[in-house]
Protein backbone atom coordinates (compact mmCIF):
# COMPACT_ATOMS: atom_id res chain seq x y z
CA UNK A 1 0.00 0.00 0.00
CA UNK A 2 1.20 3.61 -0.79
CA UNK A 3 2.37 5.94 1.84
CA UNK A 4 -0.47 8.39 1.13
CA UNK A 5 -4.04 7.90 -0.57
CA UNK A 6 -3.62 8.10 -3.99
CA UNK A 7 -6.08 7.32 -6.53
CA UNK A 8 -6.85 3.26 -6.93
CA UNK A 9 -5.60 0.82 -9.75
CA UNK A 10 -3.62 3.80 -11.61
CA UNK A 11 0.30 1.58 -11.42
CA UNK A 12 3.81 3.59 -10.34
CA UNK A 13 3.88 7.50 -11.40
CA UNK A 14 0.27 7.58 -12.51
CA UNK A 15 -1.10 7.25 -9.15
CA UNK A 16 1.05 10.50 -7.67
CA UNK A 17 0.39 11.91 -10.77
CA UNK A 18 -3.16 11.98 -10.55
CA UNK A 19 -3.36 12.95 -6.67
CA UNK A 20 -1.22 16.01 -7.78
CA UNK A 21 -1.97 17.17 -11.46
CA UNK A 22 -0.22 20.48 -10.35
CA UNK A 23 2.91 18.99 -10.38
CA UNK A 24 2.51 16.20 -12.80
CA UNK A 25 2.31 18.90 -15.77
CA UNK A 26 6.00 20.18 -15.57
CA UNK A 27 7.26 16.73 -14.50
CA UNK A 28 5.59 14.96 -17.90
CA UNK A 29 7.01 18.22 -19.71
CA UNK A 30 10.12 17.51 -19.24
CA UNK A 31 9.74 14.22 -20.04
CA UNK A 32 8.45 15.07 -23.07
CA UNK A 33 11.14 17.04 -24.14
CA UNK A 34 14.20 14.99 -22.72
CA UNK A 35 12.96 11.81 -24.06
CA UNK A 36 10.37 12.77 -27.17
CA UNK A 37 11.80 15.90 -29.04
CA UNK A 38 14.07 16.60 -31.83
CA UNK A 39 17.29 15.83 -30.51
CA UNK A 40 20.70 13.90 -32.47
CA UNK A 41 20.32 10.94 -29.68
CA UNK A 42 17.44 8.70 -31.14
CA UNK A 43 14.52 8.18 -28.72
CA UNK A 44 15.57 4.45 -27.89
CA UNK A 45 19.22 6.12 -26.99
CA UNK A 46 17.37 8.63 -24.69
CA UNK A 47 15.06 5.40 -23.38
CA UNK A 48 18.07 3.28 -22.39
CA UNK A 49 19.95 6.52 -20.55
CA UNK A 50 16.56 6.43 -18.52
CA UNK A 51 16.41 2.79 -18.25
CA UNK A 52 20.00 2.35 -16.74
CA UNK A 53 19.47 5.12 -14.26
CA UNK A 54 16.26 3.42 -13.35
CA UNK A 55 17.96 0.04 -13.17
CA UNK A 56 20.88 1.61 -10.78
CA UNK A 57 17.92 2.96 -8.91
CA UNK A 58 16.17 -0.27 -8.23
CA UNK A 59 12.73 1.13 -9.20
CA UNK A 60 10.89 -1.49 -10.34
CA UNK A 61 8.65 0.67 -12.25
CA UNK A 62 10.44 3.19 -13.80
CA UNK A 63 12.82 0.31 -15.35
CA UNK A 64 10.34 -1.84 -17.00
CA UNK A 65 8.27 1.13 -18.26
CA UNK A 66 11.13 2.75 -19.78
CA UNK A 67 12.43 -0.66 -20.92
CA UNK A 68 9.55 -1.06 -22.47
CA UNK A 69 9.56 1.44 -24.27
CA UNK A 70 12.94 1.26 -25.45
CA UNK A 71 12.59 -2.13 -26.94
CA UNK A 72 10.01 -0.55 -29.34
CA UNK A 73 11.74 1.90 -30.32
CA UNK A 74 14.92 0.07 -30.91
CA UNK A 75 13.02 -3.22 -31.89
CA UNK A 76 14.60 -5.42 -29.97
CA UNK A 77 13.95 -8.14 -26.99
CA UNK A 78 14.11 -8.15 -23.30
CA UNK A 79 17.38 -10.22 -23.42
CA UNK A 80 19.12 -7.19 -24.78
CA UNK A 81 17.84 -4.57 -22.86
CA UNK A 82 18.52 -6.53 -20.04
CA UNK A 83 22.01 -6.83 -21.13
CA UNK A 84 22.82 -2.89 -21.35
CA UNK A 85 21.41 -2.67 -18.08
CA UNK A 86 23.59 -5.78 -16.33
CA UNK A 87 26.55 -4.82 -18.52
CA UNK A 88 26.77 -1.98 -21.48
CA UNK A 89 29.98 -2.26 -22.53
CA UNK A 90 29.69 -5.74 -23.84
CA UNK A 91 26.62 -4.51 -25.58
CA UNK A 92 26.26 -4.35 -29.62
CA UNK A 93 25.13 -0.60 -28.90
CA UNK A 94 27.47 2.33 -30.38
CA UNK A 95 31.03 3.44 -28.26
CA UNK A 96 29.37 6.89 -28.28
CA UNK A 97 26.40 5.61 -26.21
CA UNK A 98 28.25 3.62 -24.07
CA UNK A 99 30.74 6.68 -23.22
CA UNK A 100 26.98 8.42 -22.49
CA UNK A 101 25.85 5.58 -20.22
CA UNK A 102 29.07 5.82 -18.30
CA UNK A 103 28.63 9.80 -17.06
CA UNK A 104 24.78 8.85 -16.66
CA UNK A 105 25.78 5.88 -14.19
CA UNK A 106 28.40 8.47 -11.97
CA UNK A 107 25.18 11.66 -12.32
CA UNK A 108 23.25 8.62 -10.79
CA UNK A 109 26.13 7.79 -7.68
CA UNK A 110 26.19 12.03 -7.63
CA UNK A 111 27.22 15.18 -9.83
CA UNK A 112 30.61 15.46 -8.82
CA UNK A 113 31.30 11.73 -9.71
CA UNK A 114 31.48 12.45 -13.39
CA UNK A 115 35.07 12.63 -14.40
CA UNK A 116 36.53 14.89 -16.98
CA UNK A 117 37.98 11.85 -18.38
CA UNK A 118 34.47 10.42 -18.91
CA UNK A 119 33.51 13.99 -20.58
CA UNK A 120 36.11 13.82 -22.80
CA UNK A 121 35.98 10.24 -24.36
CA UNK A 122 32.28 11.28 -24.90
CA UNK A 123 33.59 14.36 -26.81
CA UNK A 124 35.96 12.21 -29.00
CA UNK A 125 33.71 10.01 -29.55
CA UNK A 126 31.48 12.18 -31.30
CA UNK A 127 29.19 13.34 -28.50
CA UNK A 128 27.87 17.33 -28.66
CA UNK A 129 27.53 19.30 -25.87
CA UNK A 130 23.76 19.01 -26.33
CA UNK A 131 24.24 15.37 -26.03
CA UNK A 132 26.16 15.57 -22.62
CA UNK A 133 24.00 18.67 -21.27
CA UNK A 134 20.64 16.09 -22.15
CA UNK A 135 22.10 12.98 -20.68
CA UNK A 136 23.42 14.56 -17.56
CA UNK A 137 19.71 15.63 -16.93
CA UNK A 138 17.86 12.91 -18.18
CA UNK A 139 20.40 10.90 -15.55
CA UNK A 140 19.30 13.37 -12.85
CA UNK A 141 15.78 13.55 -13.49
CA UNK A 142 15.15 9.61 -13.29
CA UNK A 143 16.90 10.00 -9.95
CA UNK A 144 14.21 12.55 -9.22
CA UNK A 145 10.99 10.33 -11.07
CA UNK A 146 12.64 6.84 -9.18
CA UNK A 147 12.77 8.86 -5.78
CA UNK A 148 9.07 9.67 -6.34
CA UNK A 149 8.03 6.40 -7.57
CA UNK A 150 9.63 4.47 -4.51
CA UNK A 151 9.33 7.01 -1.65
CA UNK A 152 5.90 7.26 -1.82
CA UNK A 153 5.51 3.06 -2.03
CA UNK A 154 3.55 2.99 -5.31
CA UNK A 155 2.13 -0.24 -6.59
CA UNK A 156 3.48 -1.47 -9.90
CA UNK A 157 2.26 -4.29 -11.92
CA UNK A 158 4.97 -7.51 -11.96
CA UNK A 159 4.33 -9.17 -15.12
CA UNK A 160 7.51 -7.64 -17.12
CA UNK A 161 5.55 -8.86 -20.31
CA UNK A 162 3.09 -5.92 -19.77
CA UNK A 163 5.78 -3.37 -19.80
CA UNK A 164 6.64 -4.60 -23.48
CA UNK A 165 3.33 -4.06 -24.83
CA UNK A 166 3.05 -0.60 -22.87
CA UNK A 167 5.66 -0.05 -24.55
CA UNK A 168 4.44 0.42 -28.33
CA UNK A 169 1.23 2.56 -26.64
CA UNK A 170 3.40 4.58 -24.51
CA UNK A 171 5.94 5.55 -27.65
CA UNK A 172 3.01 6.74 -29.86
CA UNK A 173 1.46 8.71 -27.17
CA UNK A 174 3.97 10.42 -25.93
CA UNK A 175 4.29 12.43 -22.40
CA UNK A 176 2.35 15.30 -22.63
CA UNK A 177 -1.32 14.32 -24.36
CA UNK A 178 -1.69 10.50 -22.35
CA UNK A 179 -4.75 9.67 -20.20
CA UNK A 180 -3.13 8.50 -16.89
CA UNK A 181 -6.52 6.56 -16.08
CA UNK A 182 -5.93 4.33 -19.47
CA UNK B 1 35.28 25.22 -16.25
CA UNK B 2 32.16 23.50 -16.82
CA UNK B 3 32.36 20.36 -18.64
CA UNK B 4 30.55 21.69 -21.72
CA UNK B 5 30.39 24.97 -23.23
CA UNK B 6 27.47 27.44 -20.92
CA UNK B 7 26.60 30.91 -21.28
CA UNK B 8 29.51 32.94 -19.09
CA UNK B 9 29.37 34.42 -15.78
CA UNK B 10 26.24 32.51 -14.48
CA UNK B 11 26.25 30.82 -11.36
CA UNK B 12 25.28 27.26 -10.99
CA UNK B 13 22.27 26.12 -12.60
CA UNK B 14 21.79 29.94 -13.80
CA UNK B 15 24.44 28.33 -17.04
CA UNK B 16 22.51 25.15 -18.26
CA UNK B 17 19.22 26.88 -18.02
CA UNK B 18 20.42 29.58 -20.26
CA UNK B 19 22.08 27.44 -21.64
CA UNK B 20 18.73 24.91 -22.90
CA UNK B 21 15.76 27.05 -21.89
CA UNK B 22 13.23 24.23 -23.14
CA UNK B 23 14.37 22.10 -20.53
CA UNK B 24 14.50 25.15 -17.76
CA UNK B 25 10.52 26.30 -18.29
CA UNK B 26 9.61 22.89 -16.64
CA UNK B 27 12.19 22.47 -14.08
CA UNK B 28 11.25 26.60 -13.39
CA UNK B 29 7.79 25.63 -13.10
CA UNK B 30 8.52 22.55 -10.51
CA UNK B 31 10.16 25.11 -8.32
CA UNK B 32 7.35 27.47 -8.93
CA UNK B 33 4.80 24.87 -7.46
CA UNK B 34 6.49 22.87 -5.00
CA UNK B 35 7.99 25.90 -3.21
CA UNK B 36 5.91 28.63 -3.86
CA UNK B 37 2.79 27.85 -4.75
CA UNK B 38 -0.56 27.89 -2.23
CA UNK B 39 0.49 25.32 0.62
CA UNK B 40 -0.07 24.53 4.10
CA UNK B 41 3.66 23.93 4.77
CA UNK B 42 5.42 27.36 4.52
CA UNK B 43 7.50 28.86 1.71
CA UNK B 44 10.25 29.23 4.31
CA UNK B 45 9.78 25.03 5.59
CA UNK B 46 9.53 24.02 1.97
CA UNK B 47 12.95 25.87 1.18
CA UNK B 48 14.34 24.22 4.55
CA UNK B 49 13.70 21.12 3.17
CA UNK B 50 15.00 21.66 -0.33
CA UNK B 51 18.38 22.64 1.86
CA UNK B 52 18.69 19.90 3.43
CA UNK B 53 18.42 17.96 0.92
CA UNK B 54 20.88 19.56 -1.25
CA UNK B 55 23.26 19.87 1.44
CA UNK B 56 23.00 16.04 2.07
CA UNK B 57 24.00 15.90 -1.94
CA UNK B 58 26.97 18.21 -0.99
CA UNK B 59 25.63 20.80 -3.83
CA UNK B 60 27.19 24.10 -2.39
CA UNK B 61 25.67 26.52 -5.07
CA UNK B 62 22.21 24.75 -4.13
CA UNK B 63 21.92 24.57 -0.35
CA UNK B 64 23.67 28.12 -0.81
CA UNK B 65 20.95 29.43 -2.81
CA UNK B 66 17.95 27.68 -1.30
CA UNK B 67 19.76 28.60 2.54
CA UNK B 68 19.77 32.17 1.56
CA UNK B 69 15.93 32.13 0.53
CA UNK B 70 15.11 30.07 3.42
CA UNK B 71 16.81 32.57 5.43
CA UNK B 72 14.55 35.58 4.17
CA UNK B 73 11.30 33.89 4.80
CA UNK B 74 12.33 32.63 8.41
CA UNK B 75 13.99 35.84 9.35
CA UNK B 76 16.54 33.95 11.23
CA UNK B 77 20.35 33.97 10.78
CA UNK B 78 22.67 31.97 8.45
CA UNK B 79 23.99 29.63 11.88
CA UNK B 80 20.14 28.52 12.19
CA UNK B 81 20.17 27.15 8.52
CA UNK B 82 23.44 25.45 8.93
CA UNK B 83 21.92 24.08 12.71
CA UNK B 84 19.11 22.49 10.58
CA UNK B 85 21.82 21.05 8.19
CA UNK B 86 23.67 19.59 10.86
CA UNK B 87 21.52 18.55 13.45
CA UNK B 88 17.45 19.42 12.85
CA UNK B 89 16.43 17.21 15.65
CA UNK B 90 18.32 19.53 17.55
CA UNK B 91 17.12 22.69 15.93
CA UNK B 92 13.99 25.01 17.31
CA UNK B 93 11.85 23.55 14.50
CA UNK B 94 8.18 22.35 14.85
CA UNK B 95 8.15 18.10 15.55
CA UNK B 96 6.19 17.67 12.30
CA UNK B 97 8.96 19.57 9.84
CA UNK B 98 11.44 17.29 11.74
CA UNK B 99 9.39 14.31 10.93
CA UNK B 100 9.38 15.41 7.10
CA UNK B 101 13.07 16.00 7.51
CA UNK B 102 13.42 12.74 8.17
CA UNK B 103 11.50 11.10 5.05
CA UNK B 104 13.05 14.15 2.99
CA UNK B 105 16.73 12.69 3.80
CA UNK B 106 15.72 8.97 3.40
CA UNK B 107 14.53 10.16 -0.13
CA UNK B 108 17.67 11.79 -0.66
CA UNK B 109 19.14 8.30 -0.16
CA UNK B 110 16.81 6.53 -2.21
CA UNK B 111 12.85 6.29 -2.43
CA UNK B 112 12.85 2.67 -1.01
CA UNK B 113 14.43 4.06 2.24
CA UNK B 114 11.17 5.48 3.87
CA UNK B 115 9.93 3.48 6.24
CA UNK B 116 6.06 3.21 7.76
CA UNK B 117 7.18 4.04 10.61
CA UNK B 118 8.63 7.26 9.18
CA UNK B 119 5.09 8.40 7.36
CA UNK B 120 3.70 6.91 10.76
CA UNK B 121 5.10 9.59 12.67
CA UNK B 122 4.94 12.34 10.37
CA UNK B 123 0.69 11.57 10.14
CA UNK B 124 0.81 11.69 13.62
CA UNK B 125 2.17 14.78 14.45
CA UNK B 126 -0.39 16.26 11.77
CA UNK B 127 1.56 16.01 8.54
CA UNK B 128 -1.34 15.81 5.63
CA UNK B 129 -0.85 13.40 2.61
CA UNK B 130 -0.05 16.69 0.61
CA UNK B 131 2.03 17.70 2.80
CA UNK B 132 3.98 14.02 2.79
CA UNK B 133 3.60 14.42 -1.16
CA UNK B 134 5.23 17.24 -1.53
CA UNK B 135 7.99 16.79 1.10
CA UNK B 136 8.94 13.47 -0.91
CA UNK B 137 8.65 15.46 -4.64
CA UNK B 138 10.89 18.22 -3.17
CA UNK B 139 13.19 15.91 -1.94
CA UNK B 140 13.49 13.80 -5.35
CA UNK B 141 13.00 17.33 -7.29
CA UNK B 142 16.61 18.59 -5.51
CA UNK B 143 18.38 15.06 -6.23
CA UNK B 144 17.77 16.27 -9.59
CA UNK B 145 18.41 19.81 -9.75
CA UNK B 146 21.24 19.03 -7.50
CA UNK B 147 23.27 16.32 -9.99
CA UNK B 148 22.17 19.09 -12.86
CA UNK B 149 24.01 21.21 -11.11
CA UNK B 150 27.03 19.31 -10.37
CA UNK B 151 27.14 16.94 -12.95
CA UNK B 152 27.98 20.00 -15.23
CA UNK B 153 30.70 20.91 -12.97
CA UNK B 154 28.89 24.85 -13.33
CA UNK B 155 30.71 27.44 -10.95
CA UNK B 156 28.96 29.15 -8.18
CA UNK B 157 30.59 31.91 -6.22
CA UNK B 158 32.11 31.23 -3.34
CA UNK B 159 30.77 33.78 -0.52
CA UNK B 160 28.31 32.24 1.16
CA UNK B 161 26.68 35.94 2.16
CA UNK B 162 26.49 36.62 -1.36
CA UNK B 163 23.34 34.16 -1.52
CA UNK B 164 22.16 35.43 1.61
CA UNK B 165 21.88 38.81 -0.36
CA UNK B 166 20.61 36.77 -3.25
CA UNK B 167 17.88 35.25 -1.01
CA UNK B 168 15.32 38.28 -0.29
CA UNK B 169 15.55 39.05 -4.58
CA UNK B 170 15.07 35.57 -5.38
CA UNK B 171 12.21 34.96 -3.05
CA UNK B 172 10.51 38.33 -4.33
CA UNK B 173 10.95 37.25 -7.82
CA UNK B 174 9.75 33.49 -7.79
CA UNK B 175 10.77 30.84 -10.10
CA UNK B 176 9.45 31.85 -13.39
CA UNK B 177 9.24 35.39 -14.13
CA UNK B 178 13.23 36.44 -13.44
CA UNK B 179 15.98 36.74 -15.41
CA UNK B 180 18.71 34.55 -15.78
CA UNK B 181 21.41 37.28 -15.94
CA UNK B 182 20.26 39.35 -13.57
Amino acid sequence: MAHINLPEGLPGIRGPMAYRPETAKPLNELAEILLRSENSLTRGERELIATYVSSLNDCFFCQNAHGGIAQHYMECDMSFIDGIKKDYESASISEKLKALLSIAGSVQKGGKNVTKDQIAKAKNLGATDLEIHDTVLIAAAFCMYNRYVDGLATWAPQDRELYVKRGKQRAEEGYIHFDLYK
